[in-house]
């Protein structure tokens, strides 16, 4: 077990390494050379560009005022001075919600701390129980519960401040749900207008035999919300058109890269190599090749486009409907239109960036089967992924590899490689498969079918958090593989089961201080250094980078990454409120994970991170689920630990707290969850007549015609726009086509020139 | 362990007593003076009166025609005979659907039986584990899983079996939602206008210091259901009132009693004692003191009536809001009108029959504490309802009552009370417990604050089956309290509790067979007998009737009572899913017991029971659901029992059964279950269209205007109907108060006096 001088090492060589990173950070930013990289935020928004300093050349490079440099650690007071206000305006809701994340662990674990400081470890301190016994023992277990002896009357303090603890984090997160929830709903009825406030995702049309789907949906609203109802959007399957177009950007890519080779050095044309990767393959001459490439590439794309448009099968039973008023568009989202509840299924349209192109057309029985599939997919990954990497592993032993390709001994006796092979090639095997878990868990989520980038990304999250739980937590706290555990959990008995992690906890608390200041401190701070971004920016400014656009495109902003920085956060609240009552001192070291993660966050947010979707903080309450789950964990370790001190007197009381956290949670649910779900009518009314007061000439239909269109016919290169109006107005032709039915003559069809008062992608285009 | 002869004398006795119960009833059901007994739902309906056949004075009371002593089981064809949509139009889709239930059972079980038959009995028949080992068996046993021995590859068969019987009842659950799900949607489209398709019933309207709340509810939704907005009928507390009423009611009863008295034996006028229950206090002349009774309650109810409609403070923050068209009701049931979700709340309002006023006030914070109450008082009443049964068993020990009571020492030792307080007493508190239980979980259901008796009889069907499955299924397998059961639970691991609970499964089939004969076969033939309502209708006859109207209201049809039969039915699914591979022999008793629940429940639907509500089938969500669980049950106990056989090689094939099942289940609740909570709106939309095609100059407002009153305004007596002209006429002033928004113009106000053109409470008393 380590003792106090064992973690203050530790802390002190991974405050050391935080501080390195940080000073780097200081520094680097500085130079104009890496504005790019530390400040792309701004460049996206227009209000930065490429430094154009008068003076010497390298000041264009090298930042040579020794002022800055001296207030380098200003960063802090500016990341943090931004209100939060300006901070939604900045960088959207999403961000300032997740930033607050943060602030609810200052918030819950600052009282926490004092409260168990100045109660808890004196009472744990001025016992004897392990100084008279044998067994080892540090420093640190004397300020644990472990320091108290059997049976003591001592635990009814740990009792209550399991009660305190547990009514301030409910008090905290209720109050915290609900200005989110406020936050939310003012953030939604704020005064811009947003096409996604109109719009209503249907999915499932039945198909019909007698009319296309764009009519069928046409007319099913046109009888069904005969007063609402304004226009469509029909959805073109245009999958293999986006693999196209990615295709000729890469290809587009390398020609500049030969290009600027080749202008660099004109003595010797740039050849390539055709096959595999440009390893293997025919020689021949890189620009000409490229540029063939491309051309081949234009014409595909331009005959694949042809085809989605004009082909009906390209169109996918499923549409974006747009209505006259909000209310008519909460009223559609809201209810269930067809008979049979597995069509025509309506939701809330996510944002058009944030729309998921490529599930838009499950249908529903699939859906079913992918859940079930994943859902068993989840389970397998998560309790026997060491199955694969343990089978990786024994691949790296010598003698093995020795004896099945003896024409590799000579290498392999060579002693680096041997030690390589042996020592670290294990390791690389987990971490690889540690760094792509996001990578698979975010396209399982895929795979499910969800429809928009944040549902994905939700849904990867607790998936996320689920695995963490499971293997770091859980797997750190009992030692041995997930698989053993649920076997161990399966043959022991409810009781048994919280028993034996219950006991396991104090002993693994300095393991965990360990794991949060390597995780928590070291890395944080070198999320902020940003190594990598910072490592390929500089590679692709030196070798494609020709024009100021292109340059453009080599910032990688990066974005939040809710799916895999929410259950980082998560972990940290659970082992908080796992430890509040059993080792305070973990407490202080999570206090410095949260207020540097904000800091650190509320920078990279106002500076660097692009974002990517506006769910208007849609996540909320799984935060705050994941929260509860953590109380309840901890209460019933909590009780698990207890029924093994003999405490039986105060153990019982503990019951209820379970009970009081899950019926808080379901409280919440019905008080605050409908917000993130539901749109109220009030609202949607409320913002309807002002708008209707504030703009009476309002052109709504040609504000909404072309916000839900497949960004590959929208934000299509340079030399497509010309095929573009005509496209658009090819799809304008199949949303618009004359039908038969009496009903259509009650909406009035705008002319298609008049009154585009609302800035829309037309309007662009005409000028 | 009981023989097969065991078995068949049990069969014998149980046969006999069913067949005397049967031809009990064949012969008392022909007698004239029964008629009112037997069939009452004709009475109710208005297509039969009292027996008037001329001829002897004795045929009016003894039927004399011998040839229907004859044909005394014809009414088994007759109550076959009337088809399923007559059945819905005379009873209720509910009641129909009900019987489907038992249809269900017939269609699950009779294919399942004969398969076992065929395949699983000849299996286990043909082994001689039990001949060769030295334990006690019985022929019963050899037909059972008990006697293939351990290892054998023949659980194969039983594998294979527990699919087949899964696929085969997850086929027949679909069928059977779909199908009833259809019948719903159906019936609810059907022609029959009704009030709740228009209705809505909002709660927790938020105060208003400036309006009243029938003001504010009119402003709120003119505001945000401009055109689809009606009229609205606020709810006034009348609880006291109707307590008012139905003393009143009694007091009548009693008078009308001595009064009969009176005039059959004039030489004395009949004496009461005033104090607690007629036992004790001073002795008046009866007559003279209900009549002074009456008279007092009925000012007291005209006081009480004026307060009610004139105090603002016994409107209750609640209303039923009307709308024009029905896809305005199903609009405004399925959004969320107001930011905050706890206000505003809207849902459809049940049928004016089936509202449960009482509930319609309390709080959303209130009903959040209630129900996490009513889990807990519920979770001790399941596990702990043996100690005070202990309790009061333990007072009927002798020597404890001799002790503390001496002077009842020669009561108690003469020995036929000695016996009786040892031998029958405990056994009574049990049976007294279990008789009341039911009424114990409605009051728990009334508490919780649900706002139908549909919905309260749903909840309580629900509770009871949890009891029932923990205590009599769960309880019988396992001997020993439900607490110990728990203690033992939470001390076993998961898969040890599986295995405990299967290995004894195939011991008790033997009682589970007695049991069915006990209570599906002598119990369902006693219920058609109908022996109580028998005697409490003859006593009232002769006590209390004087007129045809009083002898109407002696009659006591009783309903269904979802909240106790359902679960009943639930118990022979659950046994029947479970032995069905275990012990195949048990499946042809349940078979008997559907059959013949279906046929006498089928009678009792046609000729007995009154319908007191129409749900619409909203139960059937629950009836699938509780199958389900059922079969999940039934599998992983199948599980625990091979695994206990050293069936290792088959045993894990059966993990794929539950999660298939699961699936199944989720895959039907999309499905289906949205036609059971939601109200599509391409049917709304359909339906008013249709109306307003055939009657154009409908009255709704006129219709819906007294739909929904409390029912002590309506049902009053005789004498209270001059009062009801005039305390409508108020109500609706209060209604319909000039208020100070413009809003309001933009609806047409109705004239009170025009055009009341559908039978309404107003018409019928106008005329």
């Amino acid at each position: 077990m380590a003792t106090l001088g064992d973690i203050g090492l530790s802390a002190a060589v991974n405050i050391l390494s935080a501080l390195v990173f940080l000073i780097a950070f200081a520094v680097l930013r500085l130079q104009p050379f890496n504005d790019r990289v530390y400040f792309p935020k701004w460049y996206l928004k227009g209000l930065r560009s490429s430094p154009t300093r008068s003076g010497a050349f390298v000041a264009r490079f090298v930042n040579l005022d020794w002022r800055e440099y001296i207030r380098f650690l200003n960063w802090i007071p500016d990341a943090l001075r931004m209100p939060e206000p300006e901070l939604i305006e900045h960088a959207g809701l999403d961000s300032a919600v997740y930033l607050r994340i943060y602030l609810l662990g200052l918030k819950i674990f600052v009282p926490v701390t004092l409260l168990a400081w100045t109660i808890l470890v004196p009472v744990n301190w001025t016992n004897h129980t392990l100084v008279k016994s044998d067994v080892n023992y540090s420093e640190i277990d004397k300020l644990s519960i472990a320091n108290i002896p059997l049976a003591s009357h001592r635990f009814w303090t740990h009792l209550v401040m399991a009660y305190a603890f547990t009514f301030w984090t409910c008090y905290i997160l209720r109050q915290e749900y609900e200005k989110v929830a406020y936050m939310r709903l003012h953030f939604i009825a704020s005064e811009k207008r947003r096409p996604d406030q109109f719009t209503v995702l249907v999915k499932n049309v039945p198909p019909d035999p007698d009319e296309s789907i764009s009519e069928t949906i046409e007319h099913f609203f046109l009888v069904n919300h005969p007063d609402h109802y304004l226009t469509h959007q029909v959805i073109c399957d245009a999958n293999k058109l986006a693999k196209l177009v990615k295709e000729k950007k890469s290809n587009q890519n390398w020609l500049d890269y030969y290009q600027l080779k080749y202008a660099r050095n004109q003595s010797q044309r740039p050849m390539m190599k055709t096959g595999f990767l440009g390893l293997c393959g025919e020689k021949v001459d890189a620009i000409d090749h490229q540029t063939a490439e491309i051309e081949r590439l234009s014409k595909e794309i331009a005959k694949e486009r042809e085809r989605v448009i004009s082909d009906p099968k390209s169109i996918m039973p499923a549409a974006f409907v747009s209505f006259k008023t909000r209310w008519g568009a909460a009223v559609c989202a809201q209810t269930q239109q067809s008979r049979n509840p597995t069509l025509w299924l309506t939701e809330w349209a996510a944002e058009p960036r944030d729309v998921y192109w490529q599930n838009l057309a499950i249908p529903y029985v699939s859906l079913s089967i992918r859940r079930l599939i994943i859902g068993v997919a989840f389970f397998f990954l998560t309790f026997f992924f060491m199955i694969p990497i343990a089978f990786v592993q024994s691949l790296a032993n010598i003698e093995d590899i020795e004896k099945k390709a003896p024409f590799l001994k000579p290498i392999i006796e060579i002693s680096f490689i041997k030690s390589f092979i042996q020592g670290v090639l294990p390791g690389i095997a987990l971490k690889i498969f540690l760094i792509v878990l996001p990578t698979i868990l975010m396209i399982m989520s895929k795979f499910e079918g969800f429809l928009s980038i944040s549902g994905l990304e939700r849904r990867s999250a607790s998936r996320y958090y689920i695995f963490n739980f499971v293997n770091v937590f859980l797997g750190s706290i009992i030692a041995g593989t997930a698989f053993q555990q649920l076997s161990k959990f399966l043959h022991q008995s409810a009781n048994e089961i919280f028993k034996t992690i219950g006991v396991a906890i104090p002993m693994k608390a300095t393991f965990f201080i360990t794991y949060i200041m390597v995780d928590g401190w070291a890395g944080i701070a070198a999320e902020i250094l940003r190594l990598q971004p910072l490592i390929i920016f500089h590679l692709k400014n030196f070798f494609l980078v020709k024009t100021e656009k292109d340059r453009e495109e080599a910032m990688d902003p990066g974005s939040l990454g809710f799916n895999t920085g929410e259950p980082q956060i998560q972990f940290y609240f659970i082992l908080g409120l796992v430890y509040a009552v059993v080792t305070p001192l973990l407490l202080p070291f999570i206090l410095v994970f949260f207020g540097l993660a904000y800091v650190v966050f509320r920078h990279q947010i106002i500076n660097v991170y692009n974002q990517e979707y506006e769910s208007a903080a849609a996540f909320w309450p799984d935060v705050h689920g994941r929260i509860i789950f953590a109380m309840v964990i901890s209460q019933l370790l909590l009780m698990g630990l207890l029924s093994t001190k003999n405490a039986a007197s105060s153990t019982p009381f503990l019951i209820a707290l379970p009970i009081l956290t899950l019926s808080f949670h379901l409280y919440c649910k019905g008080r605050y969850e409908p917000a993130f779900i539901r749109y109220p009518l009030q609202e949607a009314m409320r913002k309807d007549t002002l708008e209707r007061a504030r703009e009476p000439n309002l052109n709504l239909k040609a504000y909404l015609q072309n916000a839900y269109i497949h960004p590959v016919f929208k934000g299509g290169d340079d030399d497509d726009d010309d095929n573009e109006d005509e496209i658009i107005s090819k799809l304008e032709e199949t949303v618009l086509v004359p039908t038969k039915r009496q009903s259509r003559r009650n909406t009035p069809v705008p002319s298609k020139v008049s009154g585009n008062s609302s800035p829309s992608l037309l309007d662009v285009q005409e000028k």
